[in-house]
């Protein structure tokens, strides 16, 4: 997608797979920056520190990580040491751990002198793959869109949590990648977007909207449910970091209850995500997902512009006051009215039968 | 109750009701400042910009607003304007013009030389009212924490929405007045307090508890579902702006998405507001309530310290931006548990018996 009218990636490699450029993700929207990794803890310390973020990018990160560690050490022990490491920088995405694993999957069985060459191979080929895959989202859910518009014959409202556009991904996104698709094809729409405290992603997507001339509001993480309730709403997408096989999906804080009232106000409720991001080894969201708790600053310090035009933070609350905060919540299938994946829109129910080809195991990743 | 330890109240008169103090909201939880209001447009200003807020507080601002009118001009047609002007400067809370008409009401029928007078009488008295209103809303929600405690044997987790403490009365609060009342006991407890984008008043929330050591925890709005999933709410209490005669609630912006979310957990959930927040006139609070929407700066710039120590805003989107503000929500009848009110406890569906009395117009507040 484009930066200034120029085609940009969120991450890409460098000299032959040894470097990778991110969009440093902490600097927008107000400023554009890119960084370059040029070791696996770089890539460890971008993802932790959510330079680069959302599902599918992180798991793409994670595996340009495990090139970056074949590059400085590809012997066993160095390599499970690091591939650990970079598995775990966050724990709820499941596209992480499926990305290193595919990633170590292939290059243990090789000598470690062949690793290298093998690893850039094939995150390129990951890499490309995730364009293809956000693509092919895009291409299934631009007709949920055009439909309701042809509905409604007025601008379809879309409302979107977080940001699961090109900077979650490689290019194109999961949840706007549908938004984009039919946009570019005339689809009149536009766009609630969730701020989705306390980090703000949001602030991206509206960035990323902007962009590309897609029209688009922001809320308060507060207003959906109303916004809902006065049929200003006609569809909800957003993305996810982690589906089980019945469908249960963990996606940023927040999502959960926009489901709830979307359910209430039978609005529709659409998942846009690649099936990697489906872990079948678990049932129930609810219960078997890890949910990450992250820092309190996350939450009483608040990043912007300030009467100088610099990025600066303010306190919101004194450092003494206890904070929690949980960076994902599960939505039960129930509440999902369908999944937008590479293969087409699935009901939860149906993830098993559409994906049966992914149930066995592929490079560790079962 | 307390500043620092000295019992303080959120509203007082001045030299024989010829002058209000209120304490400035907008300072807090910063700095703690108050502010004298001399004139009935500095009530309206103090109204519309929130220096004071909370349903109950606007009305008895507004009540003294009709005191400095009448100061000025006790004339009908100066006074009639007056009120309107003041009766208006807010549009969700019902208690506004309920304390306005209730003023009118006494002071219409007197002749203008004697209206002041009058006026500052009726002022002090719903000023004390109102805080024996907010004691007993706290007497008749207190057994609930209680029994809470009776059955867990573990601190009771309590989660509220915006501020319904006693910065949004003249003492003790609504929502907060059962959490003090049972604290005050000795019942172990534990609050979670939403931010409440986009004003923060959950800031307050925090400050206030905090005063009086009440143990609470900061959470971001998007948190309050997933707390409940794992069994981290025991009960949910929040305030309200206006309820109607069948028991809808319009409260601060995103309460609807806790109270689906306390539905879908199974966690009560209650209102505690006193009668006055009771619209006679409305049944339908989704259709009837007229919504505030509010400025896009609320959203755009954030409140807080910088690093200099001083209170500063930084600007999280460019102001471009477009942005919906809808103050308020309504939740429907069937997600409240029941209603704390200043005659106990009472089912939504009950309000116009426990309270038939209030049906007929006192004071043209019908």
């Amino acid at each position: 997608m484009k930066v200034n009218g120029i085609p940009t990636r969120s991450i890409r490699s460098l000299d032959g797979g040894t470097a990778v450029e991110i969009v440093d993700q902490t600097s927008l929207p107000y400023h554009y920056e890119t960084r370059v990794l040029n070791d696996w803890r770089d890539c460890v310390e971008a993802i932790a520190n959510m330079r680069v973020r959302g599902a599918p990018l992180i798991g793409i990160t994670g595996a340009w990580g495990v090139v970056l560690a074949a590059k400085e050490d590809p012997e066993n022990a160095a390599l499970l040491a690091a591939a650990d490491a970079i598995a775990n920088a966050r724990p709820t995405a499941v596209n992480l751990s499926w990305a290193v694993h595919r990633m170590m999957g292939a290059l243990l069985p090789r000598e470690p002198s062949l690793r290298f060459e093998a690893a850039v191979k094939l995150a390129e080929a990951m890499t490309q793959e995730d364009v293809l895959t956000c693509r092919a989202i895009g291409e299934a859910g631009a007709p949920l869109i055009a439909d309701l518009y042809q509905k409604l014959r007025r601008p379809v409202n879309i409302l979107t949590h977080c940001n699961a556009g090109w900077l979650a991904t490689v290019d194109y996104g999961t949840a706007l990648a549908p938004i984009y698709a039919a946009f570019e094809r005339g689809t009149p729409l536009h766009v609630w977007v969730d701020e989705t405290r306390p980090r703000n992603q949001g602030l991206l997507t509206a960035w990323e909207l902007a962009q590309h001339g897609v029209p688009h509001t922001i809320i308060a993480d507060n207003a959906g449910g109303q916004l809902m309730q006065q049929g200003d709403v006609d569809l909800v997408i957003v993305g996810a970091d982690r589906i089980t096989r019945r469908g249960d999906v963990a996606n940023k804080i927040g999502t959960y209850l926009k489901a709830l009232a979307a359910h209430d106000n039978d609005v529709p409720f659409y998942v846009a995500a690649p099936s990697s991001t489906i872990d079948w080894k678990l049932t129930d969201g609810k219960r078997q997902i890890p949910i990450e708790n992250r820092a309190s600053s996350e939450l009483l310090s608040v990043r912007g512009i300030d009467s100088t035009g610099r990025i600066a933070a303010v306190q919101i609350a004194p450092v003494e006051e206890a904070v929690a905060n949980p960076a994902f919540d599960v939505t039960h299938n129930r509440f999902v009215t369908g999944l937008i994946t590479e293969r087409g829109v699935v009901a939860p129910t149906d993830l098993t039968s559409v994906f049966s080809d992914k149930l066995l195991p592929e490079g560790g990743a079962s």
